[in-house]
């Protein structure tokens, strides 16, 4: 969690620095992570499975510089919207585990064939 | 970082007990990271940009239910690619300090208008 | 409809030409699509509305680039499926005139504002 | 194009009776095709690509009404552009057939390895 706070306030500095603040409204924050979430996925979009399992270095790389991309707007939305990260994902993998339990999730994958 | 690692290894265990790694390719992580993104985004879609820094309580839960999934998807995918998202977020800002230093980016915002 | 079925045709020879039809499945082309989407809001992101609509040229030659991309995985993607892309846009169209009557919608603005 | 005409009028005429112009700015209304392009890979994001080349009845009717919402928001936002469709379509194929010539796309699908 330092960890985390740490990375927040050098973004938050970062943009104080550049009078950033102005652009980064929840909902341009929101279309840019957004963005960038696409970004990593296009690397992905005609490898096979199998293929995305073993990324060449030169994949890697790119793939690296966009979960790094996607990382920080995520981490700068939460600052705007007061949100602490642990904190949602903890209570929402608690909420998941009362709705999969393992028992009737396990093997079957109800999950993923709901539609 | 020691709370990251604890959350990573929560989700990879939470995934094991469901035997559902078969299915959290990097390939299908990314999708699913895409499609929680714009989720995220959908609730900002029609809010002018005051309003998105003005939620209502209604809004703020949905959109804190958003950003966990697309947390929990990240940690995911940066542990399949063994990306450690600390690290790479730290590369980025300092490759993003060079790319747009202060005196050139404040008050222009040069990055947000090179179309 | 003469001529989405021409384009569509044109496409389905492009990728056959080509040897792209091995690439092409549903679940590509929709993260293709997904993508392509996003990259098309890319220019937009840290826009205001005003300034949206009233594009530079440079920006503006941008945008069509993009919604061609768009466009082009869109009548792919229905090809693939067999869904005609008129009669589905229709049927929308007919349950959205069901959902958002005139006289609830209007000045209202209900559909935007239900979260 | 007479088709895409008439759906651009009954979509003008359908937002100007519930006066909703006011929210479908392009900057708007790229996000929302960014959203619904995205709920459109949501029923792929688990299956095999073999699967999304089977879809179930259920998924169909989904990704249908999906397949819609995207078109939508297409034709609604090139509207909003000036930009028509079949004619930024055709000059993307052209410049895709300079790009991708048959000879060395053939086969060997450069396009899809160049990372």
């Amino acid at each position: 969690m330092d960890e985390l706070i740490s990375l927040r306030d050098i973004l938050r500095n970062f943009a104080k620095e550049r009078d950033w603040d102005q652009f980064h409204s929840p909902k341009n924050l929101a279309s840019a992570l957004a963005v960038e979430a696409s970004e990593l996925l296009e690397p992905f979009q005609w490898l096979t499975e199998e293929q995305s399992r073993n990324l060449t270095p030169k994949q890697t790389l790119a793939v690296r510089g966009e979960v790094a991309d996607v990382f920080i707007y995520l981490v700068r939305l939460a600052d705007k919207l007061d949100i602490d990260l642990l904190e949602v994902a903890r209570a929402k993998i608690a909420e998941n585990a009362a709705k999969y339990p393992i028992e009737k999730s396990k093997g079957s994958s109800s999950k993923y064939s709901d539609l």
